[in-house]
């Protein structure tokens, strides 16, 4: 299996503090070592950062470790390998562009048996169920709305069908954005919390670091950080409920209900 | 305008050396100073660096030019802005999936009064001239055949007419791989230089760095480098004709004809 973190604030943030403790479990504290990656977008563009090594010797991850990128939507992901061969080509976040945005995927879980139908606007480049589903949910928004764009709750309703469909094949833990919103499902695991004013410190669970956001955030700040367990010791994360499609805008959770 | 490095070999090999070179010329040797990004491609997987900040100061720039990713195919750029402001979304090499193989494409010139068409399967997110030209390209290709992945022969014939309309709007330098193939097209400066056995040291024009090659490579070995100028000032560079689509495989120039 694999773990999945991800960040959504209302002004861009940078992630080099819960990185730190995500990417310890890529061989430190835990055992998804078949490669990682990073997707930041910063406004329209978006740059995703991806390696086979494992995340707590990558020099890659060192630098996203170290250099702050400031991003208010970001996908993490650490891999352990159960679809698909350790290689480039599988590792997550997958990046696609529909309607003139780039859009980023990860996932955690297993889709048993789970075949594409054949897609003609969005086709996998590696073997993962994960990067085939992603293909397929795409490809439903972009026959489902020919025209373009559709609204908010159209393109929420498309995912939440997509996504219906697709955890009846297996564990569907996902984080998926178009730099807009950053939506978030959870078949077995995933916790959230928001900070915001007041700010305290935070302490890692994976390496021995506390940062006081006090400090850091201005008052207006608010962060939304998702993984797939808890990151910090002295914060109150929240869990998802499963099979609940979330959807978060500027650091704030918007819907609870499907 | 732009600078564009390439380089296509038969077995994988890192850049480091080529890119130390180059990077300096965005912002210590040279003016391209609006951004720069580089591709790998590793297996059918590939992994696209980008970066606003100018490749002679860019953290990024730092890792790529002291960690040695092993390609097959690299497309590397750094941008003085033309068309586009200075934003990550106009930062090439561009990245699409097309036949269910990862694109890459960076262009150095500007095509003046240049709209694409309407494009179905392929949008540009940023608001370059480039980006636009290469998902027209890319287009082109999908339309002409839907049926899949055609010929080599019939692959190249199609990019070569969408180059033959495209120039005609302006300069349009590029640089362009499907991981497979490396195609590079001349309007007005692309230098090529071919390394293989017997091996000498190479001396870089932007830093006083020199490398011997007869120590580092294995007799086998073959490295196609493209530059709009060249990187050493002790090998013999030679100019690519203009309006030529040339096609790099194996480190190797297959094409000399249109």
């Amino acid at each position: 299996m694999c773990q999945l973190l991800g960040m959504n604030c209302n002004t861009p943030t940078d992630i080099c503090f819960s990185f730190a403790g995500f990417s310890a479990r890529g061989g430190e504290t835990d055992v998804h070592t078949d490669g990682w990656g990073i997707a930041f977008f910063e406004g329209a563009g978006c740059r995703v950062f991806l390696d086979v090594m494992p995340s707590n010797v990558s020099p890659i991850a060192d630098l996203v470790r170290h250099y702050p990128i400031k991003s208010k939507h970001v996908v993490a992901h650490i891999r352990k390998a159960t679809k698909g061969e350790i290689a480039l080509e599988n590792c997550h976040p997958f990046q696609r562009e529909l309607w003139g945005r780039y859009w980023v995927f990860a996932h955690n879980g297993t889709l048993e048996d789970f075949t594409s139908p054949q897609t003609d606007y969005y086709r996998a480049v590696g073997d993962t169920d994960s990067e085939a589903a992603f293909c397929l949910m795409l490809e439903t928004l972009r026959r489902q709305f020919p025209d373009g764009e559709p609204s908010q709750e159209q393109l929420q309703a498309s995912l939440r069908q997509s996504t219906e469909k697709l955890r009846q094949y297996g564990s569907f833990n996902f984080l998926l954005s178009d730099g807009d919103t950053l939506y978030a499902h959870c078949s077995t695991s995933l916790y959230y919390i928001v900070r915001e004013s007041h700010f305290a410190a935070a302490h890692l669970i994976d390496r021995d670091v506390t940062v006081d956001f006090s400090k850091l955030a201005n008052p207006d700040d608010r962060v939304a950080i998702i993984a797939t367990t808890p990151l910090t010791d002295n914060e109150s994360w929240q869990p998802l409920a499963t099979n609940h499609l979330y959807v978060f805008r500027n650091g704030r959770m918007l819907d609870l209900h499907q």
